[in-house]
């Protein structure tokens, strides 16, 4: 049985999900959809109607993830369901792509199935898990985080964004403070299809990546206290800059990083995102700066190298230049490797609809890590243009897309034990 | 005749000022006194009933800068007068010191000539200039700048602050939108005491500096663009990091800086004192860093020499990293000397009274910068604690205020040809 992906469909889902938040930019397409704004309610509403239109029942969990199950008279209500999905929210001005493939894609699996009269002995579960990208109440992967258990429902419900607004005012405002919680554990099989955000699928002019293992993703916070002073009146030996330290900081990191690029492993990549110094006014000595660190490798050995060259690097800098230093490590995940069984499902699935396949890590943390805690897992990925991702240029061709769709039915259908009529 | 300085009154009326827009911390005196506040409005006139109250006729000019003269029946009024001051606002939390040491240690020398029963030839005038500290309505020093014509009385009133207030509504809501313009051309010479901000007389134990040079100023603002890029999944080699750019700059600064020191010039600084980076996300490339550098020196060609470092560390920066960088220069005054006459004059005064005095740079922009192109100029310091200003802990000793209002006072008589009883 050959399953036709409807491009036209997907891509009018996509494109309307791309509107909630849109923001005018020159090139591209950008869009901004923090958790529990309204730009956020808005993406969760339409993905809501769109998955009762196709006859899926709809559940929020009570950290707002979205859940709408497929059980025709064909699947037995107690058997564990076949799960696939991703998220709707962006990073500030990110694109239309990253995340809503993956719940569309997801969705538009089941109206294939539906289309070509396919009869799943199993449930089918399409998913948005709530907050991937962080950056208002959490670091990221904060709906699946608590499915899986490694957060509390309580703790994440009370944690708080920049003005004090707690998660859970958030959600309830915007009315998606559902009750009960996903359970990935219930799962039989889940499926993820994400954007690539690298150039190996673009370069190897091939359409669907199968992620052998997902990077670990350590965040460090460094803090550099140093002291602030007259820019003018403060001679260059009778100073302490804070800003001074933290770009050797930087520099540090970007060196280690192609140094353990160089010897050890490939796909290492350390990080300065981001610098905050104050009180950050040309005319005074900056008196400190809070940086956050990004290391991220498939090799904990790798991560940890580039982590032990950031204490190096602060103990060297408070010997040198006098300043104060703290790290923290907010953030830890472990390189997490993908199912074996279910690869082999994905590639076995491109055979079959025609579609080459690839082997490939993926260097981006997914809701796919946490899930992989609780049960078999597989993250497919389509091509970036040029690599490109959380920025108005990213892009995957709409026939990408739905050639990976087609992989992502035939994996899923296989899952679902369907029978096709 | 030896003149006595009132230490007490002197610091009534500084501890009084202190209390206009104070900010409460743990340790140290704040406030925060920005320009057309209400703050500021009660510094204001809180100086212009002492002015009255010691008998000086008061003029507030379009700009708000404040004038208080003492004409005894000994002056010509048609003489020209000298003039003695400096500023009442602040920066955010600064301290009590920086400005009303100067405004009110202006009054205390015509108060202590008052008591000592002088008859000056030439009036004295008493002056607070509008906006020193800069940063709601222009970079600093908007009062004096307007005075010597260096910027136009209407260009000025319609400065706007971050809320679109114009200084002409700021000063007219606080009363002191006034009419004429101050005329620096029109005084036989300016004096201006003001804490030194730097550790040169706390260390050398001396309580009152003569000021040579003030130091001359740029201020650069660097924009770098690079890439916006996810931090997981693009490469080390594929990443066009604007941050990591922006480090080398910020150690180029340092260097030039340090170099000028070793090899040219003493007194030269660099500093990049702000840098914001977008988009700022621990897990994303940063994108675009805009840097504030201040470089400063007493000679032209050491500030020329650093900001030439500037551009060709942009320019490598280009080539190595493949960013795009611009470069603007948005304020630039050439370093000042001071008045050859007035420093022997001020020297003489300490002599004469038994302080201590001491030839130094001022590294920090004043008003008295633009009254020098005006009139003959004289700038001294009292030592500063620590060399700390611009925060809480900004502390002069009330015996070295007194002790340099003294030599103020003798340096005033002298221009004004005071005799006595």
């Amino acid at each position: 049985m050959t399953l036709t992906v409807d491009t036209e469909r997907l891509r009018a889902d996509i494109e309307r999900t791309g509107e909630f938040g849109a923001v005018p930019v020159e090139r591209g397409h950008a869009r901004t959809v923090r958790c529990g704004t309204d730009a956020n309610r808005r993406a969760r509403e339409y993905l809501v109607e769109q998955l009762r239109a196709a006859d899926l029942t709809v559940e929020i969990d009570a950290v707002g993830n979205v859940a709408g199950t497929w059980c025709p008279s064909s699947a037995d209500p107690e058997t564990d369901p076949v799960a696939v999905g991703s998220h709707l929210d962006s990073v500030p001005e990110g694109g239309i792509f990253d995340g809503p493939l993956g719940v569309y894609a997801g969705l538009e699996v089941v109206r294939t199935l539906q289309d070509a009269g396919a009869r799943p002995a199993r449930p089918i579960t399409v998913v948005s898990f709530t907050e991937e990208e962080g950056g208002r109440f959490a670091d990221g992967l904060l709906g699946s985080s608590v499915a899986t258990g490694r957060r509390g429902v309580e703790e994440a419900l009370e944690l708080t964004d920049a003005d004090g607004v707690t998660l859970d005012e958030a959600l309830t405002d915007t009315g998606f403070r559902g009750e009960g919680l996903l359970d990935p554990k219930g799962w039989t099989a889940w499926f993820e299809l994400h954007v690539e955000q690298d150039t190996v699928l673009e370069s190897a002019a091939v359409p669907v990546g199968v992620v052998t293992t997902i990077t670990g993703i350590t965040h460090c916070e460094a803090h550099i206290e140093g002291e602030p002073n007259h820019a003018g009146a403060t001679g260059m030996d009778d100073r302490t800059d804070a800003l001074a330290a933290a770009s050797e900081l930087v520099l540090a990191v970007e060196r280690a990083a192609k140094e353990v690029v160089a010897t050890d492993s490939t796909s290492a990549v350390g990080t300065v995102g981001s610098l905050n110094a104050s009180p950050n006014a040309t005319n005074v000595v900056p008196g400190a700066v809070t940086a956050g660190i990004d290391v991220r490798d498939v090799r904990r050995a790798s991560m940890d190298r580039i982590v032990d060259r950031v204490r190096e690097t602060l103990a060297r800098l408070e010997r040198e230049r006098g300043v104060q230093t703290t790290l923290q490590r907010p953030f830890d995940l472990d390189p997490t490797p993908m199912s074996d069984q279910l690869r082999r499902a994905v590639h076995d699935a491109g055979a079959q609809a025609g579609v080459e396949t690839l082997d490939l890590p993926s260097g981006a943390a997914h809701d796919t890590m946490h899930v992989a805690d609780a049960t078999d897992a597989a993250l497919l990925f389509a091509p970036s243009r040029d690599g490109i991702s959380h920025n108005p240029l990213e892009w995957t061709d709409w026939d990408d897309c739905a050639a990976a769709t087609r992989v992502l039915a035939g994996a899923v259908a296989d899952a679902a034990d369907v029978q096709f009529d």
